[in-house]
């Protein structure tokens, strides 16, 4: 059995998810030789630190009913350069302008040869090659499953059910929120705007979608595709980007009527990074509908294999940064 | 560089794409970390024996030239037993009515500590708890990716990538030829007998297609998911199963009137093993068309995850055979 000292930094609600599923895996991770305690979690308030292993139900109660996990004014990075333990699981927002407190909590994890699994894309979109450096230099574990496509799998996908092929290309639906918007325009035949609100109404939409709609978010998880399966060293910059703000009922209903959707599509090959709204015949395995993501994976040897799965949730994104640490620890 | 010796045992279409595959993919088999020499192919002739290893292109002109690679008259068996090696790549054919060769070479494996990676359904489908049992005494890997679903991933899917999942059902089309069958019959209006006719041309459907028709090559894999998913102890007797033989042209015509295709669906869950026809909504993830194969994977914490390939394939099989080598020896 191995014995797993976890901190969780950022405690948010992919956070949180994280620690409910470690409360209700605690078995199944045994049964692969996992034993994990938590030893510290942080969020912008302050921290928990036990070095005897956090009560996850409380520490999630309390959360809840007092708006932060602190008992202690101590901030991510402190724990992690201060606090002994193996893995720090970082879930901190992502800022894709900065890298944020996510990109000081990693590098100070790699300094003080933590291993690291994240769901935060921010610091992978800005500093993907000083990251990996960074990791390789102190002989520490680095995965980020959870920043493309939630609980789709994709990087771990690749990287070991499909080694040994060569990867052509990757094209997919790498955003939740924007598949919603146009599935719903489609089927309601209502404007951009009128589903936009339902979104929003829903929580499948943020207050300020700007990140979703204008095809941020998927670009930064094309950059990350980009890096960490072509070996590039791309940054946001790179991606050619259109979102689907300018698309109308009307251009959907024509597609329609030809047997195509319209959907705002993620494509990465060595050459070219583009998020662009494009047609998909219907039956197609890529025309998935709802806040499905999906992406197709067109290989030398498997020839193309798809892979369609929640691309966001609380839960989800957890049971990625799960697998992530399974695949670090098991025996 | 970890060095491996392997050994193809098995040398049709299957066992010559595994060959094709090694030469295609040296370099990138070295930049993991494994160097394999080949030193023994048997077919049903004979077997060619090189401890300094084998040259596969030779090797794969003289079987295409004279229907066999033998140089020697040794059996598999024989050259499993005797030929130090580390890997058994066991490509035979499948056959359910008694495991056939496969069965005796995999044990053969076993009993002399050389891990199996392996295509051939049958062995898995009657002696599942027998081979793991094998494998475990003698501390052998044992691997069969290769056996559901061709170059589309499943098993290592589920074990590595959704690691900490409760998985609480699959289901999927599993068999091309059915799947190809049953598109081409709605696409043309056209007869089951007619559809056939046409696989048969196409190479799709072997001369004599009960097998796959019968929902008997669908089953095997069922048993195969149940067995090493689930860790039931089931075998091909477990399963309910419906072939596709009686579906009509009108029905198909009817359920996609109403926004429906029929499809043969296997699925498996705690206490059910079944393939038979069903009906599925026309925009559904498991609703591909061709001769792909689907699989959909319900579990608790990722939600519903799908994956979509090529089912069939000599280098395909020969992918998902080599990713299953890599997991055993990467570095």
């Amino acid at each position: 059995m191995r014995k797993v000292r976890a901190s969780i930094i950022g405690f948010g609600s992919v956070g949180q998810g994280v620690a409910e599923v470690l409360l209700k895996k605690d078995d199944e991770l045994k049964s692969l030789g996992i034993d994990i305690d938590v030893v510290a979690i942080s969020d912008s308030r302050g921290s928990e630190v036990n070095t005897e292993g956090i009560d996850l139900k409380a520490a999630i109660e309390r959360k809840r009913e007092s708006g932060t996990v602190a008992v202690e004014d101590l901030t991510g990075e402190y724990v992690i350069r201060n606090v002994d333990h193996d893995v720090v699981i970082e879930t901190t927002p992502t800022d894709i302008e900065t890298g944020g407190t996510g990109l000081v909590n990693m590098l100070a994890a790699f300094e003080n040869s933590r291993d690291v699994v994240t769901s935060n894309k921010g610091p992978l979109t800005l500093k993907y090659q000083e990251l990996m450096q960074a990791a390789e230099e102190s002989d520490c574990k680095f995965r980020f499953e959870a920043t493309v496509g939630g609980a789709m799998p994709i990087i771990n996908l690749i990287k070991s059910t499909l080694a040994g092929n060569e990867i052509k290309s990757i094209e997919g639906i790498l955003n939740g929120t924007c598949n919603y918007i146009l599935t719903r325009m489609m089927e309601e035949k209502a404007s951009y705007e009128q589903m936009l609100a339902e979104s929003k109404e829903l929580g499948i939409a943020e207050t300020d979608p700007t990140y979703d709609v204008e095809g941020i978010d998927a670009a930064c998880k094309l950059v990350i595709l980009a890096n960490s399966i072509f070996g590039q060293n791309a940054t946001f910059q790179d991606v050619e980007v259109t979102g689907i703000t300018k698309i109308t009922p009307e251009s959907l209903a024509l597609a329609y009527d030809d047997g195509y959707v319209i959907k705002l599509i993620g494509e990465v090959k060595k050459d070219r990074l583009r998020v662009s709204p494009r047609l998909v015949p219907a039956s197609h395995p890529l025309a998935v509908g709802g806040t499905l993501n999906v992406a197709s994976v067109h290989t030398d040897l498997a020839g193309t294999v798809t892979v369609t799965g929640r691309g966001a949730g609380s839960i989800e994104t957890a049971s990625a940064i799960l697998s992530d640490v399974v695949s670090i620890y098991r025996e």
